[in-house]
């Protein structure tokens, strides 16, 4: 909350992203315009001209900001041993954060597809996903390699976990968006346990 | 070949097949219109027009234009064991099929995921592109089921396999594209391998 109420412009830009992920829900990306995000926020589209100058522009920010409400929404308990705080990233990029984060999760990975899928022809895109995506990547590398130096986990190659773990759950995520099939999610869940629980944890390990 | 050269419906639909694929590559799904298509067609817009109505109706057919092609191209020789199979299968679903198919295969994974991103907004998208992941999970399926019936497979939970192996590969793809990191593919390919050979594979079976 800014200092100074209502005309305060991180109020302000708060209030344009709200307006814009609704507008993007709404309409999907390939027919959001200037003009349908105004439609959802309560100030003049000159308000939304005057901090941003073009839907490009605004595009970049909006991605941003999702992407920083993900990297809260993410983070995890270090005080937990190595397969723990896996097993509990692994749901929660799966299935959204478990006290509800800001967005319906699913809402949000339909509206992140959209983005993403623009990405190859966007340099600007690109730089913030492949940002969050080595966020992410470094995360689990540090678990893996916690796990290993503890004893529980194999000594498999972490970089190749991670790209295995991310690259799931992303196909995981779009596969049950774009087929709306509930059920994408739920198996893949089951796999990744088998994986970190059966080939991952060192054999008469913790938890094993 | 049609039978009749020139004025051949079927070479003609190809030809505008052709236009839209590389229509959509040159503009990308945001921009690509009827115009843009017409562009890279050596005919009339007015024959687009007489085959297609509106370019909903275009990029239906366009859809399962790629989704013929791919599934022609990840045909896999039933002589092969299960083992060889499913690591065939994989590799041509990463990296294309080795007789290099009709298309570029990153260049199809970008058309692809821009026509995926609609999906949740576009019934009969999302009908073809449930009707190719079944084909492909159920040829998955059928691998594993064999290999277990052999013996060379643990007893796992085939459709788990199978959903593992299909998210894997389309969010490697997927993160391939969007953010042109070329080693996310081949990271993919090693550890779905280990995962093949360490976990799936029965010990003391063949190829161990």
């Amino acid at each position: 909350m800014g200092a100074n109420g209502d005309g305060d412009p991180v109020d302000t830009q708060e209030a344009i992203m709200q307006a814009t992920y609704r507008a993007l829900c709404t309409h999907g990306y390939s027919s959001l315009t200037m003009q349908s995000i105004a439609d959802e926020f309560d100030k003049t589209k000159g308000v939304i001209h005057y901090h941003y100058d073009t839907k490009q522009d605004l595009l970049v920010a909006f991605l941003e900001y999702l992407l920083d409400a993900f990297e809260r929404d993410i983070a995890v308990d270090e005080q937990q041993d190595p397969g723990t705080r896996l097993e509990a990233l692994i749901e929660t990029l799966l299935f959204g954060p478990p006290e509800r984060g800001e967005f319906d999760h699913w809402e949000l990975t339909t509206a992140m597809l959209e983005i993403r899928s623009e990405a190859p022809h966007n340099p600007e895109f690109r730089r913030q996903l492949s940002h969050n995506y080595e966020t992410v990547e470094a995360m689990v590398i540090a678990i893996v390699e916690d796990g290993i130096e503890q004893g529980v986990f194999r000594d498999v190659d972490a970089e190749e976990v991670a790209t295995l773990l991310l690259t799931t759950i992303n196909g995981a995520r779009i596969y049950q968006v774009t087929l709306q099939r509930d059920d994408v999610a739920e198996l893949t869940s089951a796999s990744l346990e088998g994986i970190v629980r059966h080939w991952l944890r060192q054999p008469g390990g913790v938890g094993e």
